[in-house]
């Protein structure tokens, strides 16, 4: 077994705290599918107080692709009501760094690049749901064949706030059309990492002309007796942080996400009685 | 009949933009329970931009309390997040004006003290929960016995951002012993009206000294079959934006709020797409 499968197998069996210690401490810098079961996994934003009023109205006309789950303080990497001692900084295991709408760096930690002028915007992803879907015996197809997830553009509008704007990307899941009622039904519970689905069919319904050349991902085979169904995707904030040339934005780089102390449920009253450390 | 009790019974039988209407044009200025059915009632705030992203953060970090559904664009006094043509300087039957921490004026419409400075924040609210509980069968003591929902101070503390701080705010409903588990679940399929409730049975445990003295509203008996179920209460942000003592702040006058186009539910495709006008 090479290295980093031993460590990520070991992994597996510790709770999100160790995992984001072995991350801080550089041990770990890959993907985050599977570790932690149970707790919170996060999409990443960090961009400048100016323009954070005016991201955080966006994402709330646009909930599906941006669903915010923390916002930290300007200028602090802490994020309180996520989980014990999150460093922004430091606990993800893979940041792409953005000047000006391009890629700048990927890079495992960003004290570097971190000042007082910052804000932390922390999304539910779409781990969540897909973890739900499989409990109630619905296969994920990418999830089987170890490929990552179909993304596409769509010509479905976004609600414009300031300089964000956009349509949104979404993800695509065959589903056997016995299960897609249920597929709906049990995303929906999870509002705060996409929730429903937001199309199924045909995807020339939703502008996506080939649904063999994703835009992001690997494209996965539809089956005779499956249904391609359409869920926002959390590639919707970053295509738009990117669309708005913004001189600086951070987020994580994909599959490699921020992991919360709280239940991806997010019952329980710690999401909602979590005091400021 | 009185008049204004005639304007209600016909109002009732109109949709949103129909009362708005009357509201706008200046007919009815009374409470809006019981208006535009099945269409989202708001609770409303309205702050100069140098807090409104701390207010944001801090609606984020206790959203049972402060459950956002729409921001206004700086300076703009429409939401067509929420519907059409929405004028918030003239929608909501009664608004309270705040000065620094103090009640100033209570007004029918806010045009004159609009400025390029105002962000409109509107909150869902528990019209949405308990017209569901009693579409399932489950009485609210309150409404019928045609008072005001008694609401309490207690001592679940808030998690703060910037100026904003402070305690929870509870509303109480008797619910029948047999019941409570039903309410739960009702109640939490609508996080965007305070959801599930906080807490049940003893006041006490959640810093309630006597039920039978709410700090606003009326109180209302429960009965030996029945347990006090506790849900966070709308007027948390506005107690909270008090004590904050800002400058200028407006809220919507208690029981007077913002009728949105949207379905309260909000399913459906409306809330998702809903174009910027």
């Amino acid at each position: 077994m090479p290295l980093h499968a031993a460590l990520y197998s070991e992994l597996r069996k510790r709770d999100a705290q160790a995992v984001r210690a072995a991350i801080r401490e550089g041990s770990y810098d890959r993907h985050t599918a599977g570790l932690a079961p149970g707790k919170l996994q996060c999409n990443l934003a960090i961009v400048s107080e100016n323009v954070a009023l005016d991201f955080l109205r966006f994402c709330q006309r646009n909930p599906k692709p941006c669903p915010v789950v923390g916002v930290g303080n300007t200028g602090d990497p802490f994020l309180p009501i996520l989980g014990k001692d999150i460093d922004i900084r430091t606990d993800v295991p893979r940041y792409r760094v953005f000047r000006d709408g391009q890629l700048a760096e990927e890079v495992t930690s960003i004290g570097h690049l971190w000042s007082d002028d910052l804000v932390t915007v922390a999304l539910g992803c779409s781990f969540t749901f897909e973890n739900a879907l499989i409990a109630n015996g619905i296969p994920v197809r990418h999830i089987e064949q170890d490929k990552t997830v179909p993304m596409f553009r769509t010509s479905i509008p976004l609600v414009p706030a300031g300089v964000f704007a956009g349509e949104m990307v979404a993800t695509m899941r065959p589903i056997h059309k016995d299960r897609v009622e249920d597929a709906y039904r049990i995303s929906a519970a999870f509002p705060h990492a996409h929730g429903a689905p937001i199309a199924q069919g045909n995807p020339a319904d939703i502008g996506i002309a080939d649904l063999n050349k994703p835009d992001w991902g690997d494209p996965v085979d539809v089956g005779n007796d499956e249904v391609p169904v359409y869920w926002a995707c959390g590639v919707t904030p970053q295509n738009v942080l990117l669309n708005a040339k913004l001189p600086l934005c951070i987020t994580h780089a994909p599959g490699h996400m921020l992991i919360a102390d709280v239940d991806e449920t997010l019952e329980g009253p710690a999401f909602q009685t979590m005091k400021q450390t």
